[in-house]
């Protein structure tokens, strides 16, 4: 039972009245309960909570005016991460899938798996099904893939880095993804914080559908699956983006954390405007 | 108020165990009521209803063993479309969309719209806003796109048909799609029968969320958008495909029809085994 | 020595004035003789030889008016492939390629080489340089690869290939072209007649070049290399399209053969018009 | 009748050996005299000539060892560009096409003029042949673009900024070249300096072959074709790379400059090492 400290200061030039959507705050859920949290702006500006219903990602808007603008989201988590037997999950076969599962087995913007039926199947039909494939997948594209922040950008795909070979968090990703979408296992983006990521930033990893629950995956091994505290999830990273920005705006500064709590003090960014949102006992 | 009989007769012949996902019992809702309908397969097989939560599009499921089938559909239905003064249509401001409704503002497989944000804005930022200009790009794909069946496949995306400048109904659906969103419009793909179509077949075409509503259009101008009865929406075609097959099939004939009730017989296809699944009085 | 029948005869049927570009004829050099060859169409029609000082390709050039033509090429060749010790092929040196090499190092429309650098360096890197390496890249496409016509087309590159893992001899040929570049080899594409190949038709394989001299692969390993016979080469299938169609004719048939001399009778398609064009004793 | 002084200083540092082909040197051809000509390094090392037959261009060879290395390259040159009345010149039919110039109708790396025959048509169809359509042709992608520095690469083709409709003057040049391919007309792409670009840097644009003759066009329109001295030429960018690198060095500062002679002076770069290769009387 892991209790860790995550959140993010994240520093706007406003040109033009600007709206924005943050996906910043955290999951509550069975695996991850939130014990404190809070969000604010300096100056002051009202958050207005926006979850979509099919997702039920926690997202925040604000709307502002030419300045600056600083976001504040700090919270601290106790992750009770599933516990099973790998060896004992297997796929879900086509006709027992959920009904709300099978949009994860379609194509999306950064996952052609319609592209990658075949390529999937020469490279993994020898693997045994199940947690066995997924984890194959994972690691055939760390080693496949090499690390380089720079070589990609927003509209790489899936298909983009299998040529180029490089890529980041969310490119590992979306390549283990249509992989697994090709073999008929519903995968799905998961943004979120990873504790001890170095460099600290936000995260992109996955989950995989196997045994009638989802599975967390790390293609990067950056950070340990252990330590990932999930923000959203979505068809690919097109969906949860921590920051939708429509309008004039710069990001001038960012920070983001996500460390062991009582181990690590927090940065010190005495946010006097805050506002607790969520309290859980 | 039109009355309008759709339907289809689809034969497969199933080379191995298969499961099928079909996508072609029409949506029922405040527009679109079902008077008569009934699915049916022959030989006689349990088809299995599912519905995801967050499209509520009605699909059947079907394991079919070696051998030949037949699935059969027809429904009776009453359109009763929304008329509104176009003129007074006006884009939602996006601080404003609803939490459901944003996920059709981000790209997907067919529709990249953050490859066309400067393409669009380019070609339609002298265009007043609201349902003027999403007809002024209705019209541009029509003008700018040929109808030419065999041009374009499954992986065809709107950059591609951007360049090839053909492609068929979905094409046209998903460039419109593309350029919709690209704008900030919220744009989502929609399958269905399409009254008077020549040649028969299903059809892809869209709706544009326009003062808090969705709104339908038809790039294609092949059959008029007063007799476009829904089968589902999904963010574009990879949602909606009329048949997901699992296994190894081959489609060996179909048929598929919309015309208007009373005044043409719908072909003679005498399924003794169907049965009645939904009747409005 | 061998001594090689090929030729072909192509019907169209002429919609429109149209000018013909035909690459059908073999190439003359020191490995390959021509022993007896003859080019004719009919309706008998003038065939303006044309060649370009760059590749040295024999190309025929025809203008014809509404109608239907064939066009019959016949050659026996005598060919005298180089017969060297390949553990002894080593690459040449950057500094040390001739001039006229260097431009078969660059991409070109269907190798884009610049896009597999690391794709090339990770795979290869540990194989011993020279024809060792190219070897290597030959059967790592045939394996990589399934051959099945119809899943590609004019407009596919290596690099879709590489995603797709299908295609035709032209792509098995892209594809080593563009890993052999991509490595620093210069590498080309050749277009030809190929003894026994089933079914019967042009043939696509490609050169690397090696110890100062360009050595023949075929990745398809449907027919021996040592029965390629050579029309012409260049950077890729772009410079080396058997017609070239200016206006608008309908191909509405095509023979293409090569057997071994004396072993077998050409198919009979007795062309009174023919007129010899190169006879070597 | 034009005297202009270009010239380039190139500074790197080797981290290996490496190997150089630089292709600075201005080209010497019946419309551009070279009246001055110096190239060298410092250190002073030896540059070897290299010119493939089929370009003509000329290059320069240069083996180093690590360290630091400059490239200086000055020229006086003599413009003597054709005067013609444009209204004359037609495109050339197909058939009376020169053997040499055809290469120059088929789709390279950076022009799929094979994937915008469509495209090219539709746009063009209505414009007279001849320098009235290639000059629409460069008037439409001027205005069709956008000049950004830093929104595309070397990867970036002429299909893709027919997407983004961003680029620089390559991509300029490429489209220019693929819609003249998709229509018939041969055309190239040409490396050079250009008088007066601001800021100065190489520049790229093309040339179109009417009447038998090619015709220099610059669809940026940031410098007079007037004052446009050409290096070199190819089928597009990935021929006329000024420098191209096999090894490890890094490119630390770049000079360019063209500008009148006599009217201002060319930067100090006193390079003692110079050696005159090239005097014209």
């Amino acid at each position: 039972m892991d209790l860790i400290n995550v959140g993010c200061t994240l520093d706007y030039q406003i040109n033009a009245p600007t709206n924005f959507l943050f996906q910043i705050a955290v999951a509550e859920n069975e695996h991850q309960a939130i014990e404190t949290e809070s969000i604010s702006t300096n100056p002051e500006l009202t958050l207005e909570t926006c979850q979509p219903s099919a997702s039920g990602n926690r997202m925040y808007r604000l709307s502002v005016q030419p300045g600056f603008i600083t976001v504040h989201y700090r919270a601290t988590v106790k992750l009770n991460q599933m516990q099973r037997d790998t060896r004992q999950l297997n796929e879900t076969r086509y006709e027992n899938l959920p009904a709300d599962i099978l949009t994860f087995l379609y194509p999306s913007r950064y996952c052609e798996s319609d592209k990658l039926a075949r390529f999937a199947w020469d490279e993994f039909q020898h693997v045994e099904p199940g947690h066995t494939r997924v984890q194959s997948i994972v690691d055939w594209v760390n080693d496949y893939l090499s690390y380089e922040p720079g070589t990609t950008g927003p509209s790489t795909t899936a298909c983009d880095v299998l040529i180029t070979r490089t890529g980041v968090c969310r490119d590992y990703a979306h390549l283990c993804i249509t992989l697994c979408r090709a073999l008929g296992i519903p995968a799905r983006y998961v943004a979120g914080y990873a504790k001890d990521l170095q460099p600290p930033d936000f995260h992109g990893f996955f989950e995989a559908y196997l045994g009638n629950a989802w599975f967390l995956f790390d293609a990067t091994k950056l950070a340990p699956v252990s330590g990932l505290v999930r923000i959203g999830s979505g068809r690919d990273a097109a969906d949860v983006s921590f920051a939708t920005i429509v309008g004039a705006a710069l990001s001038t500064q960012m920070n983001v954390w996500a460390f062991a709590a009582q181990t690590q003090q927090p940065p010190d960014d005495s946010d006097n405007n805050s506002q607790a949102i969520s309290t859980a006992s």
